[in-house]
């Protein structure tokens, strides 16, 4: 076995709850993610030497990546790998909002789990890292991978299962373009979670059903229209929008703008628009950002593609 | 344009609501189905001549091939068609169960809606069609196309949307076999869906968004084990089961035998099962008559291709 002394993991961010894709479809989204460098140290067990953050706990047992990275090596230890005396040390570097609705929670953990994997030689294959990733995920936002599966594997991604964790990686339209509008509201997502019906009318569930599988046919055949027709959610999205001031004016611009759809990231506050294209998505940035103003909100937005790589892994060994 | 003096049309039968695709999810088929044949006559407006059944109305206005005849006839006159003075009578071969589950009502309303269409020189597009088919079906089924689409287009059909209509043909994997078992019990369409929860737990409602979502991607991919895993419908079939004496015998007899998965067909009593090839169908078939057998009812159980055609229709001169 090759152990090496420093292992570093870029894991993007990006959006859960895709549409009416509760908690089973998500997209990683370019161009922002956490990364976190592990690598031995004296201490035993896993230490946070830096999150990258003022908020976020210094605690491994109360940081994702932490909870991972523990995770990640326990299973590494009933698999027969033996590490060397000492611990591992976890330097994270947030580039994602905290409480944003970008899968920060997921990237961290996703990002902790597979720096640890490294520097351990990478005994983990996917399905145990998810796992190990979904213990730290269920910590502060729920039991769902529907961030982490296309943070780890990049892409979109339909979760058909935690138990036994069963994923399914979508193809992703080349003229795909995303837009994150991120105002400056807080949401917990615990807030975000309780809003949710316990019970949903049947009519609802059959209009869901039809929607999310419509998606997952438009991916499959390149059909943007058809993507955007089927991207309407009526679970959590009314639920939601109502803790979203300037949500619903935000999705109307995307819209008008020109957008496929759009919904809200995660547990939000970000919303997110579906376009056909890069010149269509910077019409809709603006209409969003502009929509948001008129609201009374600053609103951080961009324009990305999908993030069809995933996590990078680099080893180092001095 | 062009009348002809006779028309007729075969509608294949097949399975709605495909697994989890509760109302959003049909199949078409191969084997049996409904024949209408269509031709002038002198009485106004539609007439049923024969029902090719004794339990079936004559009355067009209460059988779904008279009644999606007479919605084609408005739609096309709505388009300016002006049909020869008098009116049109019906002919129905029965080639499908009454009451048994597998879309007898929506074959016998497409080929109705078709046979009528093409008497009056094909007027109507597939969504005027499907539109007209489905105030049949809305009159003794409820108000969905997961049985009609598919009789009408072939294959295996998912209905994103009603209002307005919008359907997606999906790829149906060559190896993909059908083993359908009709025993001999009765089950009123109508009772089957009283028994459907008026409300759905969040947690049943995000497993079957999965498992709908994954059967989509499993037949874009050809991936036949994953049909078979997603294949699990947590709302209507432990809802219906109760009702189905033997149901649950011949399922856990028909995976047993290598099937890759198995639910109700439409509102029962027929069940069915997905099988990779013809040989382990047979098995299955076998598997199954013997379940029912077991629990005291004969069943009618066959081996079937996926109707790829849909609707045949043929005009006729003299």
């Amino acid at each position: 076995m090759t152990y090496f002394t420093r292992a570093s993991a870029f894991a993007p961010g990006g959006i859960g709850n895709v549409g009416p894709g509760l908690d089973v479809l998500g997209a990683a989204v370019a161009g922002a993610g956490d990364t976190v460098v592990a690598e031995w140290c004296d201490t035993p067990g896993i230490t946070i030497r830096a999150t990258g953050h003022p908020d976020l706990p210094t605690d491994a047992r109360r940081h994702t990546s932490g909870v991972a990275a523990r995770a990640v090596v326990r299973a590494a230890t009933s698999l027969g790998v033996t590490a060397p005396a000492g611990g591992i040390a976890l330097s994270v570097t947030k580039g994602l909002p905290l409480s944003g609705g970008q899968g920060g929670s997921a990237a961290s953990a996703v990002a902790g789990a597979a720096a640890t994997n490294a520097l351990l030689g990478s005994p983990l294959d996917t399905p145990a890292l998810l796992a190990a990733c979904l213990e730290a995920e269920e910590m502060v936002a729920g039991r769902h991978l529907d961030n982490i599966a296309p943070s780890l594997l990049g892409g979109i991604v339909l979760v058909r299962s935690i138990d036994p964790i069963d994923v399914v990686s979508l193809p992703v339209p080349p003229a795909l373009r995303v837009v994150m509008a991120h105002p400056n509201q807080r949401l917990r997502t615990a807030d975000a979670r309780a809003v949710l019906p316990r019970d949903i009318p049947r009519a609802v569930v059959i209009h869901q059903l039809a929607q999310v599988s419509a998606m997952v046919a438009a991916l499959y055949t390149g059909n943007l229209p058809l993507l955007g027709r089927a991207l309407d959610d009526r679970i959590a999205e009314p639920a939601r929008a109502r803790l979203l001031p300037g949500f619903l004016e935000a999705k109307a611009a995307a819209l008008a703008a020109g957008a496929l759809g759009g919904s809200i990231s995660g547990a939000g506050p970000t919303a997110f628009a579906l376009c056909d294209g890069a010149s269509v998505a910077a019409r809709v940035a603006d209409a969003m950002r502009a929509a948001y103003a008129g609201a009374g909100l600053t609103a951080h937005v961009r324009v990305a593609e999908i993030d069809t790589a995933g996590t990078r892994v680099e080893h180092h060994t001095s």
